[in-house]
């Protein structure tokens, strides 16, 4: 099947998490919006088709995929459906279940990394916000990243028990890995002096971040142009005023 | 089976809509920490129960279900989990994927809610972030409302359209319509201005809200002790400063 990944052309934001599961994958997919204007694409795309009024099950916002008549939103659910589709989650249920509440915490996780530039409202600059932005993200990078890292170290021990690579579910990649290694990229871009001060407390995180990109697939994708840099138009920007505890 | 609800003891909070589901449906639970003490109940039990290191799956925050010797964690998750077991959903495979949709974007809107009091740390007062607050819920009030209600009464409205019983899916009580119950009544408590103003707007959304109060199970608990009143610690708080256009 060949899967219709719906997102913003210009930012990796929540759509790159699914993008990396595609990829590492190596599955038939097009980003739609990424394509040319002639070809159907572009941000126009994008906007027809959220709007369209014939859509019986209307998606709230990007990302979302169309697989067949399927229409599937929010990146944690369009990876608990992709999870087993593309081999990334062990077969069990367990695993499964498991892995979804994992990736909806990283949603958690992935507004607040939002709101650390954007406070106030969305539909508001950076600029405009400013004063707010600072003092939100003294309490951001100063409770809640350690909160979070905290969390999924621990997780990462306790499916490894310091043998074998750093897996956070099972013995294999999963997009569970995916998402926690685009989380630590994401941090370390945008927060720099904040990880380099946090991350000897979080070795396990480190490696599977590490052992991540040793996936021929992904690391071929990161390398590529498919791979748009990061950029202070998505979720994860490098304000360095606000990089100062 | 008897399910154990682990949630905050004093408020609605995201564990409402899981009490809704479990009430509605006349299941046997457990709001474990709204027993006594001498029962095992109270925060201290939720907080002995979280950070417990034997956990092999632990969640990151309340609510979580325990259902045998599962851990369940996130709200919307819950809920996937709980709706065909407890008829609160359709049978087919679609109208679950569709009301995990549904639900997840409940949850984007309960953050929303929740900083509108809270912009900048959840670990500060109100009374430490009232400035920032009063401009968030600007905007929140402003424009966030109603693309949410805008969104939602257009899914209401494709799946009656026009005929029969108000639902979100299908043509039986499910989750999200109970979700949506609470997400109305939560916004009329917060911001009862503005939901005067807006309500005009959403009559879809203002019959399912009433038609929800009709099934007597829900009207029975909703008039019970077991129901919380909102209140000022909960996600959907009202601070009559904040409701003013």
């Amino acid at each position: 099947m060949r899967y219709e990944l719906y997102y913003w052309p210009t930012i990796q934001g929540r759509g790159e998490f699914v993008r990396l599961a595609l990829e590492a994958a190596g599955a038939d997919y097009v980003d739609v919006a990424r394509l040319p204007k002639s070809k159907g694409g572009g941000t126009s795309a994008l906007m027809t088709s959220i709007d369209d009024p014939d859509t019986k099950r209307p998606p709230f916002a990007p990302p979302y995929l169309k697989a067949g008549k399927l229409i599937i939103s929010h990146t944690a659910n369009i990876l608990q459906f992709l999870g087993p589709r593309l081999g990334l989650i062990p077969a069990d249920v367990t695993s499964r279940e498991w892995a979804h509440q994992l990736q909806l915490t990283i949603t958690d996780l992935l507004v607040e990394v939002h709101d650390t530039h954007h406070p106030i409202a969305s539909s508001l600059y950076y600029q405009q916000q400013k004063r707010e932005a600072r003092r939100r993200t003294l309490h951001f990078i100063g409770e809640r990243v350690p909160k979070y890292l905290d969390y999924f170290e621990r997780v990462l021990r306790a499916n490894t028990k310091g043998k074998g690579k750093p897996h956070a579910i099972g013995r294999t990649l999963s997009y569970v890995d995916l998402s926690v290694f685009q989380v630590i990229a994401g941090l370390r871009y945008a927060f720099p002096r904040t990880l380099r001060r946090l991350e000897p407390d979080y070795p396990g995180l480190v490696a599977l971040h590490e052992h991540v990109v040793t996936y021929p697939n992904v690391s071929a994708y990161l390398s590529s142009k498919r791979r748009i840099p990061f950029n202070e138009y998505g979720i994860f920007r490098h304000y360095p005023e606000l990089d100062r505890p």
